[in-house]
């Protein structure tokens, strides 16, 4: 079956192309009785917008979400909720260029085997812009996970190329325009970027993403443990080539005796896991890093095949970031938020509300 | 919903526990009129049995697989195919000692907390044990796709600690008790371990898997493409804490115009991409790893609580490797496998027999 | 989960409410290269139009479909379709004095015990208004079934009370306002519908749908057999309260001697079956029938309860079918269309595209 | 997808053929602390086993379940649940003469249209033997039902040919073969039976299952509702050819005025929507009938032809009702109660526990 929808008692199911009529999304599964209006969503949707930067693709679109269904008096009614964004800046004269050839690093040729055909507008499906409807749809498992359960879904870039960032305060993640936590590394952020401007290159990310206050007890085992819907849902993202949970590839070289989590009468003294442990969250705060490629939209030329088969030299014009990696930390939070809600419900589908006589933190 | 089954058209649900009576699975969604015989399953089975090598545990187990229904004059029949695998080798009485304790680094906390009690005999279902069946599965998927398509799935140990083997050889592989493509590494990795097993202690690992043949055009956006199912069936694996496509973290510091894969008419001039692009096959070769934490089952002594909230310090008895990736190579083998046969039959429902008029390689 | 999709390949989700600002659909899975236009789907909608006969409710709404994504040059590109119809007659004032009773024999009861609360304008997500989106999705069905099979989905009204329609004639189905294939019997419905006016009542019907020219070998044993799914999608439609598959309930005082169909050389010499053996398609014409409830919406005072309570007695006012089951044809039409494309996707990725040795006719 | 699955959170996969090894299933998503034992699964087996009566096939089968995982220390512990049911009379050489041919009115045809080929042994998974574990698994359920919510389901058959059986009395529906609660009809029906035998010939029946003390708000429109779901249960039960709800196809000839269930202070006065409005419980006792055809296994010659395409005449020789409506009883049961148990937990899943002000009765 066809792979436009994620989740299973909270479900997503989007539609789009970047260049098409509009971008869509069907929500089903949300509780009743949850406050919901447009100003929820749109929050996120702005932080994810382009153009809001000079790093970013200036492709200016107001991305204004109207909620078509499901909410009723203010608040959601159970049914399922219908979520909509009009293209308004389609430009598709832009890509016409693009129509016969397969731009290297992209999707044009594997979307083209699949199908037999292909939207060329803009990248058409394959396009980053489909992921404005997974920040819609998070933005609501977000909202239901701070207010029943306190729990916040918050993510930062971690390094650009070789420029580390360390989370050093929350309070700077939105205030730059890398969501970047470390003050210190402000500028030379801002230098590699003009750098890669001038190269017409672009650069690769990495971005991690935390959820905090998560109750102890969801993932299921054996295939849809915690850690496996969240490898699958990141890796969903465009452009990601990697995926951590809690230390990630430095458990390579790590003893068991240094990597487990020892427990103690106040609560694990550690967190190498990253908040899972057997596939179940352990009531830690959950940890995933997302390694980011950088985009093939560069104007540094590149050498590529038509759809006859001959070869040509080509580079992307148009409007387009240096780094991905920048825009997605609401991308991540969102795919994070998705899982997480989807499995709180399904954890009380089989397992109603825990109440067990273990001890907790 | 509960997570025990994985895959959509090839369909593979399983039970069981360390010390049950038996494992067992259902294949649903296999193709009607391939040959199979246990024989066929028996093979992979045995590879990764433990009780091999003096460097894995020492339980014994024939694991004897049972084809019950399914396959009828020596081929399948396109109904579900039942497997089972009985337990012979329980001896449950070396278990008591934690029924009552959360083992650090294991899933004993996570599962009271989830489901309010816990099979405390060898982990239950959260033992590793339970890979047995997905490895039974696996390898009616691998005859598949090597019958059908020639694609050739088949992996390797990278790096054990510090101790990185390169693929030099597959011709080894399957010869050292390692999974090591690198002869010029098996002292270094036979030290490691006897140091381990003195020590009483564990240690990561890297495995590396990968897909040979793979058509273009497999993957279904934008959530279950390839890579994200790939993540998800690799990251259900026990122990699994990381998993990459093609250069994985190391794209962070990689370049647009050095990551994207150029194209000429012989094909693809490079594979950082692991042979997914846009979440669909390339038909380059599919790559990927898996980082291994080190097993917590281990003699150094730790810390922990019991459930009823008291401190202790205990250690881990009994038959444990030191390293589990280690046996993880024919484990990740398999879910690699089951995904690519997911998907072929995911790519043949909707888009049929893949004819276009695009150039292949 | 909730329960706003069906299908598994070809896969439909709907969202809105009766007085909602939109109804949509996301089709997903369709195979590529079907030229779709909104014409395709406006026809099937405008003969599932209220106010088209003085028969049907007086609302006039245009039910003007828009493709908003999936759709390129002309034709589906094989990602999700989105469709949206804008609601624009709602006229909220006419049902505020419902908001605080449960109205007998609808679904205002049930929504609130099963949400806690419910959009009470014109019955919210429970009216029938719901299944334009329905009527919408299977339009594309129809036309790839027509398309690529041949096979014709057609339906019409068999029973309206005590009268019942044979077909007589496929050509005047579409050139009465009740879906009659029995011209002699057009004078009685007219005159019972005028009767049920006045009375201000309603009454139930009976509805054929039939598909021709259905490939054999669709249906998934044991639980997914196609008049499983045909059950699962007739009865999920408002007011149907029974399904039926050929003989339906005349099996019950039927000899097996006289309800097998028997085989020659020519093919099956009867039909008792209605087209499916063992939940298998048989390559005979597919045929079920449906009752339909009289609407509860009727003139004619009833007891109820307020949300408080208290009793009281109430009439329905506004705009409503005597029959809804005049209506319900195209719906009928609509649901049997998505579950044979749905099973012919599925067969597809089993089993590929048949090609036994065995007779076929 | 194959279809050898049924539900979404209480899922339950089978596999198994008439002359196979064995029968099993996996149930998934059994909510943890259960009390089950063998014994609890049996007693249904018993009900539906074959040998039990003149009145049905003289197969000996002790259909003696085994429960492998799941269940620790006497309770579920919220794993998958492993069940297998052993062949031990399989008696192959009785099925060797309808290799070459099909069966008129038999899955023989279908199978081998589907798959390309078939297991011709006793029908192989087509076989009502495949029964035996929806029983098994719908034991698990009723227990559930039975001792979280009070919830019985039971049935009952309520005619055979036109021998109708009013529930009179619920004591004597297990002590007699027929499954009917009319003693007063017992001695028409074995002169029915006897007479049937003498002709070798079967007959259909109707079968009517109740579920009483259902709560209010179990299912999920709009695809989903409970009364889809149960009619897909139902009618995927070999033989079913109609399935209704309350009044069901006696509505075509209703007013709206007399079929709704008006409502007072105490209660729904009448049940003709059989417990469900707009898909979703009210509380009231659920009713479904099913009808079931006479099966085709009998001894009077029929035509049929070859799997080259020659016409033969045939009779089915071996040990076979003339009425299997009378076994049906505890397999509508087990379906019913499999619907039941997945939408008390789908509902639980997203609405959490119902606890609105709304009247309750």
């Amino acid at each position: 079956m066809a792979g436009n929808s994620i989740g299973q008692v909270f479900r997503v199911t989007t539609f789009g192309e970047s260049h098409g009529i509009a971008l869509g999304c069907i929500v089903d599964g949300v509780p009743p009785g949850i406050p919901l209006t447009e100003a929820d969503i749109q929050h996120d949707l702005d932080r994810r917008r382009p153009g809001t930067s000079r790093y970013t693709t200036q492709r200016r679109e107001p991305d204004q979400v109207k909620i078509l269904s499901g909410v009723f008096e203010g608040v959601t009614t159970g049914t399922s909720i219908g979520l909509l964004i009009e293209n308004t800046d389609q430009r598709s004269q832009d890509y016409g260029a693009i129509k016969d050839l397969f731009r290297p690093g992209h999707a044009d040729y594997t979307y083209e085997q699949k199908y037999g055909l292909r939207d060329y507008r803009g990248g058409g499906r394959s396009s980053a812009r489909e992921t404005a409807m997974r920040v819609a749809a998070g933005a609501i498992a977000k909202k239901y996970l701070q207010m029943k359960h306190g729990i916040v879904v918050r993510g930062y870039l971690a390094q650009i190329g070789d420029v580390a960032c360390e989370l050093k305060d929350w309070n700077i993640v939105e205030e730059n325009p890398f969501f970047c936590p470390d003050a210190s590394k402000l500028e030379a952020l801002d230098e590699l970027m003009r750098g890669l401007k001038k190269e017409g290159d672009s650069i690769g990310a990495k971005v991690t993403v935390l959820a905090e206050n998560v109750p102890p007890g969801l993932g299921e085992p054996v295939f849809d443990r915690l850690d496996a819907d969240l490898a699958h849902a990141l890796m969903s993202i465009n452009a990601v080539k990697g995926v951590e949970i809690g230390d990630g590839f430095a458990v390579i070289n790590q003893r068991g005796s240094q990597h487990r989590d020892e427990i103690r009468a106040n609560g694990f003294q550690s967190n190498h896991a990253g908040g899972i442990l057997g596939g179940i969250s352990s009531g830690q705060t959950i940890s995933a890093n997302l390694a980011m490629k950088p985009t093939s939209s560069i104007t540094v030329p590149g050498n590529t095949i038509t759809r006859d088969g001959e070869e040509v030299e080509m580079i992307t014009k148009g409007r387009h970031d240096p780094c991905v990696g920048i825009r997605a930390v609401p991308i991540a939070e969102a795919m994070m938020a998705i899982v997480l809600m989807d499995h709180l419900l399904r954890q009380r589908a089989q397992n109603g509300d825990v109440n067990s006589s273990v001890p907790r933190w």
